[in-house]
């Protein structure tokens, strides 16, 4: 880490301009929670940003930059890298366009250019359209994807969901639901477990303590309602006991996250994506994080959308993000700890 | 209906004695709201209620009735059908047994006798276990199974979980995970969805609101995921809309509860057994209602199970049981008026 252990330099990528990207980046740039825990480096267009100021009521005192520059250890304003890659008039306000997509692409490449360098220690962005990131990049797949063509990263890479309460990991994430039976196997469970571990100690929790769901309504019930339970998932979860990891289940997919809740586990491993999302979104919709493990340096991201529906209201609840920035300067730090 | 169409007669079966069962009917037969709305009419063994109503603290003073007799339309106490069908000295608490099973399908199917023979107007039961019930009766699959076979009853009949708040209804139930999407089909969807309409008007919600889930992760994102949103659940949703049902999706899974919630659906159509309980557990674990719709009858039960960790402790919770004969009783004067 370049300087000042205790407050690391987080990358911001300023997201989709037609929704409420540039009111979040602006109000994340006045939020005293987000300038004592890290050196904020915003990425994007000057003009997007001013509006997005006036939209949410906020001052964005901020310290132009160059690119390749970074803030230094004393910085107390946000440093902001002005591409000039977007002009506010070109943003139809609500809808996924080309212009957004090439102006959130680009801001996101940079910072993970930024991170790849190790100039920056962590790297958030403020909400994407994936239609409008495909316009612009056309084998935009996901974030993970995006981040290992830019960067060239060949290693194992997972999305976790993460709430002040309690965390998700998924064993397989953005494919049809008629695909993921055969996706569940001991060995991708036990891959995913790893890397849960070590991300959660990575993250300042000594001890995790995993939840598993099962795969199949009641978990089975016994082999009545399908198999997974009894020939895979138990198996795994054994062998990971047998590795040292503190794991339990797996639970029917129904009460897993009530059941984590209320025993104090820190983490539940859903099989597929909706099983945690459908929870994880109940549970904290306004302050849900996604974070990006397994990478050389954190990404993290809120895990709510773009909301074209109230684009430019002032009316964005910025928890989330601001979550998102706490969770990466946490990690950083952690990172720099272990290194 | 025989008498007294304000306040119809709901036979309720004695669930699982293993667990909280015995103590629920005690409290159940307590409730002044449950008396207000419905005449009840208990069957099970006395001995096993008298040990629930020592552990619920409860007074349970009641009429005893035989086989086939009723409450008259002034009872003011519940009535009793004492089976004698088990000493409580042969429960083990906290265990699935063949006694406790065999208890447990006795009442209920003598409460499904009572319905089919037109004596009472809705049948309701305390939580079973399904392993106990298959010791009992080895071809026990599930209620509607078990339902159908006693009554000989051959139409669709399908399972709904009711909160204050909103219904869910799915396309698919009890079914391993690798078997769903090959059952989502237009007629399913189509089947599903009139069931639906036909159950909540009789319920007394005169112009259901339907969201439909999606069935892959962001509802197939375009198609990125998966295409049953594009090529049937649209094209399901539009014929519906077609016949005049209020119909609108499909909506990410993950969050269309929260869209239903806000926008004032009555129901959500999920494709699948989780896709919906872990939603509709999160939001009222305490209050949630399983209603069997289809059927000449309304079947409820409280949607939690036997709970065997908390069997004779006196802290079980009555809210969803007691939620359970009240709907029952309603849908039993709804389907009086429309007779």
């Amino acid at each position: 880490m370049t300087a000042s252990g205790d407050r690391p330099i987080v990358a911001l990528a300023m997201g989709d301009p037609a929704g409420i990207s540039p009111e979040l980046t602006a109000r994340l740039m006045a939020s005293p929670a987000v300038a004592t825990a890290a050196r904020l480096l915003v990425i994007g267009d000057r003009r997007v940003l001013d509006r997005g100021a006036r939209t949410a009521g906020t001052d964005v005192a901020a310290d132009a930059i160059a690119e390749g520059e970074i803030p230094g250890p004393e910085a107390q304003r946000p440093a902001f890298l002005n591409l000039r890659n977007l002009d506010p008039a070109e943003v139809e306000i609500g809808r996924p366009t080309l212009a957004g997509g090439t102006f959130a692409t680009q801001n996101f490449a940079a910072a993970l250019r930024y991170a790849d360098a190790g100039k920056v220690q962590a790297v958030c962005f403020t909400p994407f359209n994936k239609q409008a990131m495909r316009f612009a990049y056309p084998g935009y797949d996901d974030e993970i994807r995006f981040i290992a063509e830019i960067i060239g990263f060949t290693g194992r890479a997972r999305e976790f969901n993460v709430l002040d309460q309690i965390w998700n990991a998924r064993v397989t994430s953005h494919m049809p639901l008629a695909e993921v039976a055969r996706h569940i196997t001991r060995e991708a469970i036990l891959a995913e477990l790893e890397l849960t571990f070590s991300t959660l100690r990575r993250a300042g929790i000594a001890a995790p303590r995993v939840a598993v769901a099962g795969l199949n309504p009641h978990a089975g019930d016994g082999g009545s309602f399908g198999r997974e339970e009894i020939e895979i998932i138990a198996p795994a979860i054994a062998e990971a006991s047998r590795r040292g990891m503190a794991v339990e289940g797996p639970f029917p997919p129904d009460t897993v996250f009530l059941t984590a809740l209320k025993h104090g586990f820190h983490v539940v491993l859903t099989m597929y994506h909706d099983q945690g999302q459908i929870a994880m979104k109940l549970i904290g919709f306004d302050r849900g994080v996604t974070m990006i493990g397994g990478l050389p340096f954190p990404v993290c991201t809120p895990a709510h959308g773009t909301a074209y529906d109230i684009a430019e209201r002032g009316i964005a609840n910025v928890g989330a993000s601001e979550q998102a920035v706490l969770l990466a300067a946490r990690l950083a730090r952690a990172n720099a700890k272990a290194a």
